[in-house]
């Protein structure tokens, strides 16, 4: 059987699927955000999607939904389409005001509610007989609507406060944030409020340009994390800091420099100015979180792994040196334990957990991959030691999901793979190996142990063709996937005995996790309503590849959906409203953090979950 | 008629009296604070004074009251004690619990109740099963005992924690302020919590250290206030501020670094250091008070006369580098108006304004003379532009009351004065020119209008022996004080026709004022119970001479009562007391500030108060 690749746009998402599968089919099965009204009955008409690159078979009945210029620019239904080629799709419905397709990132709908207000007033000028200090006709002014209590201001802007009211004939525009005028500018700015909402990764930092009032999407910018020069993952950024002389400063500054680079990046492709941002929103790791507010992760990074603070907290401009307008504040989310951040709140708050009716079980995968499983009548959250096996680290041909990456792999009538950028492979990213690893224990090339079986052991008809792709390394079996004369490098590409036990841990760690959520929280899969897949990994792998390894037990295959970045989500609902900002803090209190190292029998609950089933 | 010198310890206050003076009479009159519990009338004997130096003579009645050993101590029964020649004495009777002589300030007893809490604590210490964070713990802790809402943190002190708290096995001292832990300091130092109260004077500055637990005063600090060097006055400091290139900021620098000066000659003399003091009050008039926030106070210069902020204000030690304890907080008092400042609301709030209730009249006289009349039925206040003659400047021989200048003069049998720090004199200070005008008036050789007499138009048969005394400069009479030998520059010390227009245009600005208040609140002279005479002028005056030249309204000679640096007193309760520091903000809310240049009829008013009647 042959395998084709099917690339999403406009997000560039890409799955590999068998000759002949149906659209639709490949679409719900692989996580795709997308509506499908009449659910998959052919019935509604309304799962247009337009093909941009190469051909699809359909049936004739689909033209009794699609207008004549709508076949002419080859749109079609995904319910009607089957992939028999290699194919690149633009997705077209979108439910018009419950979801929207925004980067590959699942978005809900929120009532704008700002934390900050800015108000345009003019102030009575003084006189002789009418003498209140410049600050009591400030406060007069701003009262005439909001009969409220006595409001706070600080001295530097008390130091403005007399040339900027007089600038502009006692016009001007007041920022207020809870009980305190932050920031006064000359004459009516009243019309701009921008804000960012940041995702401090270890290794990737995103952030979003946001109009405040309108909740609009203005752009996006992406960097690797500087830090990353200092260790790549948490547990070397929080040696460095503790070990290193001023290692915690040369931390701090470096995330804070870079998420000042971002800033200015987006402003500057956006046509606006650092000064049009009053809002920061900051989701992360633990970890992250603590090298962003220059706080030691030293007691993270070791039992009892506890953080400094778990509560939100809001800092301004002279805490944190964050460039935008001085006003600003920076609200960070909460987080919830050592090893479960603002980031998994992040998710939670984007998800609406806190609100669901039906059990869901959310998973972030990384070195540390974090778990939640809950509903509306209580959360639970753990992290799972995974190890680096998902990042392509400690696996012999293994890679970031970067450029020359095998990042997909098919097992049809010869092996297929699909490579990050194109060109010659240079080794196999965490995607690609468990889909290798979950095709091989399909064709019976892996026992249920981990071991790669011996040729002439192999029984299973469709295994014959990659019999020879079995090879010895240093006296073990091991997986050929790429001949030295295929790869960019010269060197072969595979996948050997140890890396398979490396995925082993990984993946045991994860499933142990869930395992153990799902016993405290008192259910069995089958009460499992969703599964949600959060983050870049998450996103990329392929969801039956995950449930074969048993990442994901294989009963949820149907139920698994991608929700991307969804602790961006999360950082960006908490910028847009002072409601959900409040809400992630119910969250992170609300959860009950289940520390598996001190779980009864977590060992032998891991040791169990390394099996293939 | 021969005058004597009677100086009073501890505070080195000095008056001149007539040969035979009862001393208690001499003390009431010229305003010592002082209690008289059988209001003179020789039946109680507490009015215990012992005789430093010189002799008096007393009543054999006297003997009743006191022991053996107090005769041979030389204490003495005030009531019982003539004055006969220049003494020293020392005030011993102080009414225990209501008030008590400290330096030349009136304090009241008050209720000790710290801004901030020191809390010694033991945190629990976390395991994997117990893993809250550092501040969820701490907070814990905290809540023992009380069982309020969440407590906010800093970043800075949250930067601390986690090596604070492991520091000391998870004990330590938490420092709160508000709903704020705002300090964190290993073990246990909830012993020491000291405090400082600042007058920040246009000349000088005066800083109290006190034990905010106890409320004892350990140590008094003052210095000229180095901003002098840029402007003797609140108007060419307000200059300098605006129209030299970083004027503000310097004048800013200086008076943060005055203040730190005294700060650590006071800590260094009480064996403490910086880090002990979490508190600070500021009063000062609201020039001062501007300059010390680093506020412009151009628009306080000028019509209409508006500060930047009246309202109270709590800074901490990022806003302004005061070097106190990290933690610490600087509260500053508010402000009534332009040129009636956080000092006048010190004053009032020493004085009890709001609570009393006879009325009571509080004149600080200066440059500004600030004037307040009320009782708890409600405050009026003015500001009073008396120029710069009572400190003795654009006087001819005038000087500022420090070492050579005539302080007091005595019109006897000859003419009598004394000199600051003994020695030849070298001008006339404003108390000794008070007196010397007032003593012209009494003996007739200044006649109402203020022009001195022709010495053949004089008819008092006492003024006779100063006759010789008229002599003429520059075609007009002037009064020859000193003759040219006497003095310590050679030149001779008098007081011309000009010094007189001088002195009758500043009594008449805070003559007018007082006029005016009282108007406003629709009392007489006679309705005034008290006159409250504060500040370092008020101290140093005679009242008599006051009132003989009309400064004070005669009718109130005998209600005249020294109240001393009421300010610092002022400061000093805010300090110890957050009831006393809210206290005065809603005096200063309830004052009704009369702007005297906007009163109907003013410049008629001013024109009559500058007579002499």
């Amino acid at each position: 059987m042959k395998g084709h690749k099917v690339v999403f746009q406009p997000d560039g998402f890409k799955i590999m699927v068998p000759q002949g599968t149906n659209l639709m089919k490949a679409m719900k099965e692989s996580g795709v955000d997308f509506d499908f009204p009449c659910g998959g009955a052919r019935k509604c008409g309304k799962c247009r999607v337009r093909i941009i690159e190469g051909n699809v078979q359909t049936d004739i009945l689909e033209e009794t939904f699609l207008e004549k210029q709508e076949l002419e620019k080859r749109i079609h239904l995904a319910c009607f389409t089957q992939v028999c080629e290699d194919i690149e799709v633009e997705l077209l419905y979108k439910q018009p005001s419950q979801h929207k397709v925004l980067s590959v990132t699942e978005e809900r709908v929120v009532q704008i509610e700002p934390h900050l207000s800015k108000r345009y007033i003019e102030i009575s000028k003084p006189t002789l007989g009418e003498h209140l200090s410049d600050w009591k006709r400030l406060q007069k002014s701003l009262f005439v609507e909001d009969q409220a209590a006595s409001l706070d201001i600080s001295i530097p802007i008390l130091r403005q406060l007399p040339e900027v009211m007089r600038s502009a004939e006692h016009t001007l525009t007041a920022i207020t944030y809870g009980g305190e005028v932050i920031g006064i500018e000359p004459q009516d700015t009243s019309q701009t409020l921008l804000g960012m909402a940041f995702d401090i990764g270890t290794t990737t930092i995103v952030g979003y340009l946001l109009d405040l009032y309108s909740g609009r999407e203005i752009g996006v910018v992406s960097t690797l994390n500087p830090q990353t020069k200092f260790g790549a993952d948490v547990i070397s950024r929080s040696n460095y800091a503790n070990q290193e002389q001023n290692g915690l400063e040369i931390l701090h500054d470096t995330v804070i420099r870079g998420i000042n680079k971002l800033i200015a990046e987006a402003v500057e492709r956006a046509g606006a100015k650092n000064e049009n941002i009053y809002a920061i929103t900051i989701v992360g790791n633990t970890c992250m979180h603590h090298l962003f507010l220059g706080l030691s992760p030293r007691y993270i990074a070791k039992a009892p792994y506890i953080p400094v603070i778990s509560d939100p907290i809001v800092l301004n401009t002279s805490d944190i040196p964050i460039r935008i307008n001085p006003a600003g504040r920076i609200l960070v989310l909460p987080n919830i334990a050592g090893f479960v951040g603002a980031d998994t709140v992040g998710v939670l708050l984007a998800a609406e957990m806190d609100k669901s009716e039906e059990i869901k079980l959310i998973v972030d995968i990384g070195t540390n991959g974090e778990i939640a499983l809950g509903s509306k009548e209580g959360l639970f959250a753990c992290s799972a030691a995974a190890g680096p096996a998902f990042e392509g680290a400690q696996i012999s041909s293994g890679m970031r999901g970067a450029l020359g990456a095998i990042d997909h792999v098919f097992f049809g009538e010869k092996l297929e793979y699909s490579v990050i950028g194109e060109g010659k492979p240079q080794g196999l990213c965490g995607s690609g190996l468990l889909d290798v690893v979950a095709g091989l224990i399909t064709l019976g090339i892996i026992d249920k142990t981990g071991k790669i079986v011996a040729p002439d052991k192999i029984t299973n008809p469709e295994a014959a063709f990659f019999k020879h792709c079995i090879i010895q390394v240093n006296g073990k079996n091991a997986f050929l996937l790429v001949k030295e004369e295929d790869t960019a490098h010269g060197r072969a590409i595979m996948v050997t005995q140890k890396d398979i036990r490396e995925l082993q841990l990984a993946k045991g760690a994860m499933a142990a996790g869930i395992h153990i959520l799902m016993e405290k929280y008192g259910v069995g899969v089958e009460d499992v309503g969703e599964v949600l897949l959060a983050g870049a990994f998450g996103n990329y792998l392929n969801p039956h590849s995950a449930c074969v390894i048993g990442l994901i037990p294989k009963e949820l295959e149907g139920k698994i959906k991608m929700i991307g970045n969804a602790a961006g989500t999360g950082a960006k609902l908490a910028l847009l409203s002072v409601s959900e900002y409040k809400r992630a803090k119910d969250i992170a209190d609300s959860v009950e953090f289940v520390e598996l190292a001190s779980y009864p029998d977590f060992s032998s609950i891991f040791a169990k979950a390394m099996y293939f089933k």
